[in-house]
């Protein structure tokens, strides 16, 4: 057998201690700067496609660089090319905030590497995820008896709650596939995520299967609209099978009337109902922005992500379900490799199409134990405040008026004037380009009614009353300045 | 707008910059002692189940507590319940190692916590990506019309690419689902991975639909037990649509011959050729390790699982393909409020079922920078020459039998003995309780002809060969153990 101290073996083996060491005393360093000059970087890079790839080098390094050096090229070749979600001026999309317990969180979880695809792979992992999905459900505010696992992304815990209600639809889907059976349909508003349409596209029920279904004033699903398709669907030959109802809108972080929408679920036998509350779910940790949840208890299958609104960072979905036996049907398979005797044990594998799966509740659990419950709650209070603080500047400044009613901590505005609607619609576009061009802050857009809507959302951490001023002033010079200009009327003058 | 210095605002914000210091630097100490002492830790917990659930608290902490008490409760109340995957000792299934370079890194991901959903949501972070995931393809000698993108894991991977061949068979299941589609098959051999039967569950096409090839008497899959196969379900009016070519199949690691593989199924139209090489793809960095992928570049899809043999922790698996149009086909939707002008940039939320997506590549191409190619490649030599040495002890202590031919890093024993079929089993199976008991070494099973097999992989950057010659020497002890005994007739005096 070859010596342990022959040179190839040793260049092959993982870095030293000390290696180690300096490595994540550099990146440590690294972090904490760029942590506290965020604020100072573009929220959004000024850079080009391919921009970055030309300068990271064509062909793999056949011999190692020394960590430093490659932190370097990080920082000076990759950093200024990232849209910085941590920056307090994010305000696109929804935020996906990585709070500091979750970060050093990341690297114990990286540092044990272990997969928790069985119990047995690795017992603690298991089951520290079960304690914090659990306390979650707690501080949520949902009944005992649902569980859950944590998924990488809402797109997946969709996907996964669509499988159980499909098996659950009574086919066989598992043995014998969709071959066979009746067309399957889906229900979810017209103003829903589009991972319905791509849970549907992956499940092998297609796009057709989706219903639209039509959205009030305040772009909340109708549930008499609801009742309405699948009683023409049933009449048509097809199965009703699964019903999304969104606690938390994409564009305007609407609320479907969840209670209204389960007693129309109820009324069929085997509609499963789902309720995606990706964004907004974590606001239920504060008792008294519950009002929108009211029935969310009587879903069969629920997802949350932590890592948007509570901070756990990238990658944590928490999907809650009732009964784990329509999933166990959908996906379980213990090939005999991986056949273990602990027959109370759960292998939480069988709730998700990934065998390995990372140790994520650790990142939820320690942002429970660092943050608790109170101050979580007291963040969401904060932005909800922030978020209609602005809504208020912007529409008492005469230049905006809402294109929805504030939701949560998200707002939709459009700045007003007399021109044609192309017109509005091109200069908002036009106040979007010069805030985001400012640097400091980082707005999306939507569309509503067919119109250009601009879009801010609070949902870090990091964002502070100040932050949110700045943009609401942002919004406010570039809508005056276009007023201005005679190209383009915007503004009430 | 509130003040930003009220108390409740301050305690919902972020960790301080000296909090976030302080927390680094002592979870950095926990990394190191922990990487240092893990040896002396038993790598299989002795635990019970729901024993670590209850030391943790059944409701969710009001208040905070400081990330140094955190840690030590993690650091005593949870570890001691892992399993440790990054023991030198850990040889069961297939290893899953988080070498130095990938932890520093997903220190750097946590902490910048940036989303490559769309170029846009973070130019470098897709462009990181791609460099990554071609600097691998060269390293592994595929030809340049491959390209790639990192998901989660190979049954994510696998499933991916099964949703593309389902795309490209023509019944545009994209907008109409399987209802009406001719019975799409499967086809991969008795020795595949349990991902496959996994992905047809999921995407519709129902367990029914994979047929299980047989294999030689090593282990691999017979190209005309494959023709036949296919044969014989087109004249039943199936449609066959995916072949799942395995090369280190999950039990033995044997390696199926692709080119013959790939001949069979280039006699269809629209038959699809995936290669499952999760666990020994990396090896095709060694040249010399590159015989058994001889046909794997004729593939539409490969997959090939970084944070298996090549270190850069869970989750990083590699899913090349070579033309994007089926995957887009499958899985592409843009939402209003994602559409972006950059029409040349690559949106990799295109090519799998998740929209949120971790900067992964970042900790591959670290990998890359801080070890090199010629390392890597001198890694995987180093097991593979570990493993034929411990089968060559096994064998010649006159205690065991190979089960299977040696392939890669990954050896299949049985002791020997002259009992019956049943009680040799039993045997195997004390033998292995044994050893895992002994805590220094955690080896899994499998089933081979129906018989119970120890199964030993070498695939950890922390295993020398030290730790191989102990893991041999307390399976050759066990089983001289078991042989002294009355109670079953194991071993050859």
């Amino acid at each position: 057998m070859s010596k342990s101290n022959d040179p190839a073996r040793v260049a092959s083996r993982d870095w030293s201690s000390s290696e180690l060491r300096e490595a994540l005393a550099s990146a440590a360093e690294w972090v904490l700067a760029y942590r506290e000059g965020v604020e100072s970087r573009p929220v959004f890079p000024n850079v080009e496609p391919g921009e970055i790839q030309a300068r990271l080098g064509a062909e793999p390094p056949a011999r190692p660089d020394p960590f430093d050096r490659v932190l370097a090229d990080f920082s000076e070749d990759i950093v200024p090319g990232l849209t910085h979600w941590n920056h307090p001026g994010f305000m696109a999309y929804f935020a996906s905030c990585a709070r500091g317990p979750s970060v050093a969180a990341e690297l114990l979880i990286a540092a044990v590497g272990v997969n928790a695809m069985l119990w047995r792979t690795s017992p603690a992992a298991t089951e520290v995820e079960l304690v914090a999905v659990d306390w979650l459900r707690q501080a949520l505010g949902l009944p005992a008896d649902f569980r859950g696992v944590i998924l990488d992304t809402a797109s997946t815990s969709t996907f996964t709650a669509l499988l159980a209600a499909r098996e659950r639809a009574g086919d066989d889907v598992r043995r014998r596939g969709l071959f066979d059976a009746p067309a399957l349909t889906v229900y979810t508003s017209e103003q829903s995520h589009s991972s319905i349409d791509k849970a549907a596209m992956a499940a092998g029920l297609g796009l057709a299967s989706v219903r639209r279904v039509a959205v009030d004033e305040r772009f909340r699903m109708r549930p008499e609209a609801l009742s309405e398709g699948i009683d023409a669907d049933l009449a048509a030959g097809a199965r009703p099978s699964f019903v999304c109802a969104t606690v938390g809108t994409t564009s305007t972080a609407s609320a479907d009337p969840v209670r209204a929408i389960a007693d129309v679920v109820r009324r069929h036998d085997d509609l499963w109902l789902h309720v995606d509350a990706a964004y907004a779910g974590s606001a239920a940790l504060a008792p008294e922005l519950r009002d929108p949840f009211d029935g969310w208890e009587l879903a069969d299958s629920i997802v949350v992500n932590p890592h948007k609104w509570m901070g756990t960072s990238l990658d944590c979905s928490v999907l809650f379900f009732r009964d784990p036996t329509p999933f166990r049907a959908s996906l379980a398979l213990t090939p005999a490799y991986l056949e273990s005797e602990e027959a109370p044990a759960t292998n939480l594998m069988d709730f998700g199409l990934s065998l390995g799966r990372r140790f994520r509740g650790l990142k939820l659990w320690t942002l429970f134990r660092c943050v608790g419950t109170d101050a979580l709650a007291d963040t969401f209070r904060g932005h909800v405040r922030m978020a209609a603080d602005a809504a208020d500047r912007l529409t008492s400044s005469g230049r905006f008026e809402l294109a929805a009613p504030v939701s949560f901590s998200t707002i939709c505005v459009r700045a007003v004037g007399a021109g044609e609607p192309d017109e509005l619609d091109a200069g908002n576009r036009d106040i979007l380009r010069r805030v985001n061009e400012g640097d400091s802050v980082f707005l999306s857009h939507t569309e509503l009614d067919g119109r250009y809507t601009l879009r801010l959302s609070v949902g870090s951490a990091h964002t502070e009353p100040r932050h949110v001023e700045s943009a609401v002033e942002a919004l406010i010079r570039a809508a005056d300045d276009l007023a201005r200009t005679e190209a383009v009327a915007v503004g009430t003058e």
